[in-house]
């Protein structure tokens, strides 16, 4: 799967990463079970926020995760180590290529396919590894599901940044709507998609400080400067938008957020 | 409540109505029950599309029905008389200012503080006629709430004719991010929102037909005339969105939008 990542691969970013997962896990994970024994195949673990969930959500079964990163690879070791230290998992400093001739009996992708030049390439060769009456669980964000109170033309302009540095990337991260189209043209069967959504006020503190401050904004905030070196925005330009995203997390502001959560079968 | 309606009062929108109450119903209704005896008024009534759902998801309310339309309040009377034979409501042709001196238990409003030019101020009126431990139930869309694949900007143009038709007409389509906030202004205790959200594909079919065609697309297509009449699109530009939008109703296309649903008490 390689690729430009926009995000995904600093220190703050795994923090960040870290956060979502704590905060989102039961919405991005309600209705995801595998029976012990299970062979499952994690494609693209990243920092191991969701490898986390699956071992715990789902103990005793066969997880292979695999990244095209060493470096995040090592921290999800270290992550599932400290999370869930009687979990097993085979890691896999690995592309899907590298795994011609296994089968698994599903997979499980989170905020991967956004990052990819070719999503739908990637499905199929994913539906290739899969037994007969495998399933697969892709969930992925689509950054336009995002609006706010109080509105801001200069918020709504650097969470623009992000989506048109992931498009100059190679990916998409208005890629949640694209969910079924894309598991239908892979060529699964039985493919139901359904919204994930996130909406936090005043009063739901937590949502406010883990999703809209600490994975959304941190997101938009991530890509700083490489927003500020493509000409997208100026210094004082990015600075007038965060400030007026935050105050979606201050009172009286709010903030929405719709993830995409599918599930097709071979 | 008077003030100029974007929507709601030609045959081709009462039908509309309609067909929306029936499909979205239990997403919008879910967790509202009133128990039997209860004073209830649904403030705004219209075509009497929630009427049915309240009386029939309330048996033995004691409910009191409000419309500034005489014509609207007509056809709410033959739709319960026809969906509900059995329940009995106390119409009135009224303004809030006219139910003064009574009180009640819980208060319900559904698609009516988008159009008007005070929401604040008709929140904190509608507090003031409840008992003490007296519920509000308000519900809301917001149009920025709605994406589609596939993407366009002469569909997106189309909607947003419909946003600046409301907004010049003195109401807000994009209230529902403002619930929360709307609410704690009028002095109401325990402010609880939530986001009531619609996702359809060609694997939902009767979302796509009763949402994404009947409500979302009829509701845009509404306001064709009077975008012309302004100026805001040509003939040409109005049928090339209406075009591209109904792609989002077709196989491969995906349609979401997001409710708000929020509840108060005194």
């Amino acid at each position: 799967m390689g690729t430009d990542y926009v995000h995904g691969y600093t220190p703050a970013e795994t923090r960040r990463l870290s956060d979502q997962a704590g905060t989102l896990a039961d919405l991005l994970h309600g209705g995801t079970t595998y029976a012990p024994g299970s062979r499952v195949l994690e494609a693209g673990c990243g920092v191991g926020a969701q490898t986390v969930q699956l071992v715990t959500r789902s103990p005793g079964i066969d997880l292979v995760s695999i990244d095209i990163s060493e470096a995040s690879l090592a921290q999800a070791k270290a992550r599932v180590a400290d999370h869930a230290p009687h979990a097993t998992v085979d890691w896999r400093h690995a592309d899907l290529h590298d795994l011609s001739g296994e089968k698994f009996d599903h997979v499980f992708v989170c905020f991967v396919l956004e990052h990819l030049p070719d999503p739908a390439a990637a499905l199929t060769r994913l539906r290739g590894l899969l037994e007969p009456g495998g399933t697969i669980t892709v969930i992925e964000g689509d950054h336009e599901s995002a609006f706010f109170h109080p509105r801001s033309a200069q918020a709504q302009a650097v969470i623009d940044c992000l989506v048109d540095l992931q498009a100059a990337a190679g990916g998409d991260s208005l890629i949640g709507r694209r969910l079924q189209p894309l598991l239908e043209q892979a060529g699964y069967d039985d493919v139901q998609v359904g919204p994930r959504t996130v909406y936090a006020d005043q009063n739901l503190p937590q949502l406010v400080d883990g999703f809209t401050r600490k994975t959304f904004i941190a997101m938009v905030e991530s890509v700083r400067d490489r927003a500020i070196a493509a000409g997208l925005r100026t210094e004082a330009e990015w600075a007038a938008g965060i400030r007026d995203l935050e105050k979606s997390a201050a009172p009286g502001g709010t903030f929405h957020y719709t993830f995409f959560k599918g599930v097709g079968r071979t």
